[in-house]
């Protein structure tokens, strides 16, 4: 059986788990919002980036509460300091997911993706929600191999990123500057959004192991 | 006399004042480079990266060190990790700087910036300046009222990035998608770097009063 303390550090992962999923679920949304130009689901990822901002205010407390009460140290300490950076970085992409959405409220009725771009995005998408999903695992099951193959999807989201500048700046582009200024921002959203998820898997490989997967990797 | 462990917070302290300014100069001199087109002075901005990087790495290890020794409770804890995340506050706002410079280099040896939107660029890039310089002060000084000036600094800046926007998407706009690209790029990286630096300043508050900059200012 587990102590009290153990069970609060639990409680705390199963917080961060929570936050995932929430920040799927927005993410999952901001980009249909995006691609079909739907005002509905935009606000209704508006609105929800709430309940992220709430857990991760809550998951602060209960690591400031449990210092105090606990004094942790060695592992225990690194954990609760790598909790508290996880969530921050979760609830950023929230925030990444409401600015995804704010885009697509911005050009309503209009959809803020020209056609030629609208398998990019998708794709962009589909590669933010699977990052964040394999956060989530990553999480939970302190899965190493898992938390390592963010790096991939981490690369194959910058050739994306590159392929909508292509786009954009090609001689072909017809749709002018704001279009142009949408996908911009947006490129640069489900950029950072990768990014934020590679340093959460990096700082669970870095509990589980003591190694940055740089060394890991250059050991293997 | 302080003692060996007081000495050790204090070096810490002093370490994150050296980063605001190796991050003022950095940006500083991304300004110009990005104004100027001036390809020297972007590669200065990119390599002296590396310092700012470095200070990190070595707070962060210094936290952990004397978290793990000295096992500080309240108030020296909330130091501890406070120091931490202003690290990594800096430490990102010298990314954007760096940002910003590979924006000037990637179009030299044209200057990114067109003539209409010189006044608005050098203006952010002052208020960027002052923004770093005064949270250098708060974090050396703790001083209150200066760290809560940061906000009415930040809201200047995003008077400013919504007349880029307003500039960028003008009928009178004739410089096409390219420079509207880049400025959309770097407006951002300004508005994130000020949004850094009040992060920081509401740290040092925080520390000094108990109370998130929401809470005094309600109260004033």
């Amino acid at each position: 059986m587990r102590d009290a303390y153990h069970e609060e550090l639990d409680a705390l992962s199963e917080k961060l788990v929570e936050m995932t999923r929430l920040v799927r679920v927005a993410m999952t949304r901001a980009v249909t919002a995006l691609l079909d130009a739907d005002l509905k689901l935009s606000e209704e990822v508006i609105s929800s980036d709430e309940q992220v901002n709430k857990l991760d205010a809550e998951i602060e407390e209960t690591v400031f509460d449990l210092m105090a009460r606990q004094q942790p140290v060695a592992g225990d300490l690194r954990t609760l300091i790598t909790s508290l950076r996880m969530s921050n970085d979760l609830e950023r992409m929230g925030d990444l997911a409401v600015h995804i959405a704010k885009t697509a409220r911005r050009r309503h009725p209009d959809s803020a993706v020209p056609p030629e771009l609208q398998v990019t995005v998708l794709e962009m998408g589909q590669i933010a929600e699977r990052m964040i999903a394999k956060t989530g695992s990553v999480i939970a099951s302190k899965d190493v191999e898992m938390g390592l193959e963010l790096d991939s999807d981490d690369d194959a989201m910058d050739r994306l990123h590159r392929r909508l500048f292509d786009v954009l700046l090609s001689p072909k582009w017809k749709h002018g500057v704001e279009p142009a200024v949408d996908i911009t921002l947006a490129g640069r959203y489900f950029e950072r959004f990768a990014d934020h998820a590679v340093h959460v898997a990096e700082d669970v490989v870095y509990l589980v192991t003591g190694q940055r997967p740089e060394e890991i990797i250059d050991l293997s």
